[in-house]
């Protein structure tokens, strides 16, 4: 998908909402553990009922993994069911990739051509040649990790390096590698005082952004300061969105939460 | 695995070499594709012929998760197998994952527990409360990323944060979380000469080496400058042992290669 295609998305759907699809067995409504993969039935059901309010569907692999082949199975089936029904909408494996240059050609052959999401989410700490490859795949988003949303993030992320903090060396180093038009950045709804620091300097990229709701981060703070010319974020919800609900009707109170954030969406759009 | 079964597995042996198992179809002797599973196929005949060499295995996850639901499976097999026919063996999953707490915990589940790996590689960039969720669990290993092989390392690792470089930082904050008695080290070997540097800050930990062979790392200089009272290093070599024939001998040959270096380390052990 192009950055245009998904400007457009916006647009029409007058959200820039991206929900994540963080499946955790112990917290799924108990009718469907007799389902025969209740991951998938889960995915598919809160899919079924928001696909219209958001933009973009975030499963973090961690959630997958855990199951073995069978985690791996519903991930293959979630990101299938989305492109086949739901092809406008932007998808994003999350998965916090990144290795040396050959490594990390296949970490982006397994999400951007064996299961065909539009972008992933990479580590920066390897540098350049960890970066480069996955940039290299045509219509397809590189999310490199710059500020996240916890506490661990002031472990390094903020330590000065050369008189700036590492993430903004992070964002600044990252603008020179071959094909950065094709990164997007991960900054923490928790820290949103920075968004307008970051904003110097990547004033066009677009920002996948966590923590609010759940995490403590707020909405209005980040639009305030992170948004640009062409929107430039998305905003992303997981547990207060698909676990807002652990019954029967969790996927049509999955669709009333998700529609309380679209509707504020909708008037920070038109300020 | 305990770190004093490693110990003595490495004086019984006398070998501290660990072989990289990152396998490409495209690099695979061709009789081999007709196998049902020619990544497994390839593994165990690499295995069944290394085993008494080497202490340690290294499947790198992205060569599997390029493959889809088939590459995890050869994974899964090839993990049990390793754990069934040689239990000895200390294993590790090279995922370089990371993320938010609970992320984390269900990464450490599909390492630790799903697929009953020893020790898993973590990427530092998210801090503490990323990492703290392998290191929970008992008798695993997490092997941090620290001064990686590769020329990106110069990126961002070797800048100067707060007065020493960020690796270094990451070595000394990292000794400070809990459980980092679990904690080991990815060191690049084709940065030999920072070695002396490292063992001032973590003189008793396990160091992960890469880089020796195809990279250009050199054994002599590392263990010159990384060896411990314990050893404390795993030297991995990945192509130049599997790939050393595409041919029908290659199980052979990869064993001529792996005894080579098991040799050079019999004399380093020595002296």
């Amino acid at each position: 998908m192009t950055t245009s295609q998904l400007i457009q998305q916006i647009k029409q759907k007058k959200s820039f909402l991206c929900i994540g699809l963080d499946v955790d067995l112990n917290k799924l409504p108990k009718h469907l553990l007799k389902e025969e993969d209740p991951i998938f039935a889960f995915n598919k059901a809160i899919i079924d009922a928001t696909h219209h309010l958001c933009v973009a569907y975030k499963p973090n692999t961690a959630f997958y993994e855990a199951y073995g082949l069978h985690g791996w199975k519903s991930l293959e089936k979630t990101i299938n069911y989305i492109n086949e029904k739901h092809p406008e909408i932007f998808t994003i494996a999350d998965a916090k990739r990144g290795d040396i240059g050959n490594t990390s050609t296949m970490y982006a052959k397994a999400f951007f051509e064996n299961m065909a999401f539009d972008s992933v989410t990479v580590a920066p700490y390897m540098g350049k040649d960890s970066v480069e490859p996955f940039l290299a795949f045509e219509n397809k988003h590189t999310i490199l990790l710059a500020l996240t949303s916890n506490q661990g993030a002031f472990d390094f992320q903020t330590k000065v390096v050369d008189e700036s903090e590492l993430y903004k060396q992070v964002l600044e180093t990252s603008k020179t590698w071959k094909n950065s038009e094709n990164l997007m950045y991960v900054v923490g709804a928790t820290k949103a005082e920075y968004f307008a620091d970051i904003r110097k300097i990547i004033p066009d990229s677009f920002l996948l952004v966590p923590g609010i709701g759940a995490q403590g981060g707020n909405l209005q703070e980040v639009c305030k300061y992170g948004m640009n010319h062409s929107v430039g974020l998305l905003i992303n919800s997981s547990r207060g969105i698909i676990y807002a609900s652990k019954t029967e009707d969790f996927a049509e109170i999955a669709a009333i939460k998700a529609k309380e954030l679209q509707q504020e969406m909708q008037v920070l759009l038109k300020t």
